[in-house]
């Protein structure tokens, strides 16, 4: 007998209510609108969320909790008792990210490298950094963004991301067209168990999608588990990524457990949000994001155009104060510049209480960013020489 | 106001009762079954027959005139004039061909290499082969084709194909798992243009085809142009080919101009037929094909259970003769082991008249395969320590 429609939802850990009503946010790996409830997502993705008995375990083991996973901007995972259980046995794991090149690298942008380097330092472990530079071609119709271009785009990604202070002994960076002599074997191998219909549902593709695109989530798959092949044993892998990206190895991760290689684990951050509002910065509006080669004034621009949560004019957000969780400004402390628990909630006091009025608020955020970028650009000039010698050859 | 039906046919080329009756034979590029009609094949696939004006001319500028396209077994093209075209007024074309390895080459796989050694010969030109090491692996269920196996199918492929006598200094084979990193990229380009409807159609594949399979045609495509990329300018390219694998370039050849190269010139050469009859002699009937690794003694009991075109007993074959179009073992010379037209018509002559007995015929056919397989096994083992020298590395 078939269950109750009601049944059915509670028994699968679906929202019946909810789940009836129209969708008001997206989240897929080439789409992100709405504003995301990330309940709902962790839900819909059937991922788990960090608690505080996973946060105890992650400290416990790392020795330190990052400010990105105190703050629940590091979300929800997947298998992560089952990697820090390999490591509490003496299972090294390695880590894996990327980044896809379509215009230049925004702050936003950071989250899983800031992470990434977090994780190799207190663990002691390789990170493995791939730049998918056939990914945004085939995403886009833009004639401009040619592979050649992209290239240009990677190689300045690759110098943005070392300049985050990976251990250069144990980061090794490379490029999905360069490099595809290492890793195309192994995407097909992954893709004979990924058909038409499991991408199409997955990613929304369609009859008109190319043919380019529907393979690449295999490529994206392989460096989840190339070191196992290239070990000859089984490695652990971790995968900090923002939970757009979390589909792609919904997909593989069937795959690449029926080719006999562990399950990658998964560390979803949220979404660094807009200057001028929107659930995610994106680097294909300018003026919502700050890039890492933005000029001081460019930046000074934009943080001046940022929404903030406070009242219309200054009496008045003296008088009511304001709201920080509106408040993009307070936002970007939260996410990047401001690690200090203590400091923050200073700020978001300050906020809340009138008592930090929206142009001082803004000069304040935009030196720190400019600081920030300033140090930045210093490390980058001093590793510029020696990029080469980071990135994979096949 | 719409045409007639009938008139449609006529005027779009149709033959409009053959066109309503139900297909008799199919050819795509992973099945071929029935008994093809090469003529209609032309019309279906939109190519063009290789006629008595067309042979003069690659007569003129040869020099020669190959057997197999004296014969009609190459019988089709795309684009030659234009290809000689070219060549005559100075542009060399360079050829490209190929074979994708799952179980051991037969002699009937040898006719594009024959041809292509041909051509390098009369024009001397490039030869570029594609060991496509993934297609079989993504197009096949057995779980014993590992891409490893294939791998080393692969090697043994590149030898029987070197040791054809190809022009040691300008010929190059590469496997593609090896050599992505020169070729994905391209594809990826070839890609972008290939949608999934385009290869639903072009290949009958389904929603449960693997995404592998989807675009692998894309990596077909690259040897066609990948010499104008390397030269930065454009080069012709020629692919003499089974007829079986046009629809791959039928698919490619749009995206290939495009991109801005030209689109390359295909030579087609019809299916050696099974020894025991059947459209095409297929590798995965071991007892229909004779593979260049068989001994004289598998080569002997192969060839003694062939169908001949003679009639019931040796009195009535002596009475009224046989067909030598229905004969394998005729078909064999024809195609294969007698390149003189004069003896070959002898051979068809005496199977007509009845002079020639079954037995004769058939210990005929075999000696010379045997002694051609001996030759061979020779010319392999000379090249076998140099064979790493022919394979490009990425």
């Amino acid at each position: 007998m078939p269950l109750h429609p009601k049944l059915f939802y509670i028994r699968s850990g679906h929202n019946y209510l909810s789940d009836l009503m129209p969708e008001s946010f997206n989240v897929t790996a080439y789409d992100v609108n709405g504003e995301v409830d990330y309940s709902k997502l962790i839900e819909r993705f059937g991922i788990k969320p960090i608690d505080k008995v996973m946060e105890e375990r992650i400290k416990k083991d790392a020795g330190d909790l990052h400010y990105l996973i105190r703050r629940g901007i590091f979300f929800a995972h997947r298998d992560l008792p089952w990697l820090l259980g390999e490591y509490e046995k003496g299972n090294k794991f390695y880590v894996y990210t990327g980044i896809a090149p379509s215009g230049g690298m925004t702050i936003a942008h950071l989250l899983p490298f800031i992470m990434a380097q977090w994780l190799q330092k207190r663990f002691d472990v390789e990170v493995l950094i791939q730049i998918p530079d056939e990914e945004k071609f085939l995403a886009k119709k833009d004639p401009n963004l040619t592979l050649e271009k992209i290239h240009e785009l990677a190689y300045a990604d690759a110098l943005n991301i070392m300049a985050l202070g990976f251990d250069q002994k144990k980061t090794r960076i490379f490029f999905d067209t360069d490099y595809a002599s290492r890793t195309y074997k192994q995407a097909v191998r992954v893709s004979k168990y990924i058909t038409y219909s499991i991408v199409k549902d997955a990613f929304g593709f369609s009859n008109e999608t190319n043919i380019g695109m529907l393979f690449y989530t295999s490529m994206q798959a392989v460096p989840a588990f190339i070191k196992s092949v290239e070990a000859g044993k089984n490695v652990p892998c971790l995968i900090p990524l923002g939970v757009d990206q979390d589909v792609h190895f919904r997909v593989a991760r069937n795959a690449i457990e029926k080719l006999g290689y562990y399950k990658p684990a998964i560390m979803h951050n949220k979404f660094v949000p807009g200057l001028k509002g929107g659930a995610k910065m994106s680097s294909s509006d300018p003026g919502n994001s700050i890039y890492l080669d933005d000029s001081e004034d460019e930046v000074n621009k934009k943080v001046n155009r940022a929404i903030t949560g406070q009242q219309a004019t200054a009496e008045l957000q003296k008088k009511l104060g304001g709201d920080p969780e509106k408040c993009s400004v307070c936002q970007y402390y939260r996410f990047l510049f401001e690690p200090d628990d203590a400091k923050l909630e200073d700020i978001f006091n300050a906020e809340r209480k009138g008592t930090l009025l929206a142009g001082e608020h803004k000069a304040d955020l935009a030196r720190r960013i400019n600081k920030f970028l300033a140090d930045h650009r210093k490390r980058k000039e001093a590793l510029r020489d020696k990029l080469g010698s980071f990135i994979l050859q096949a």
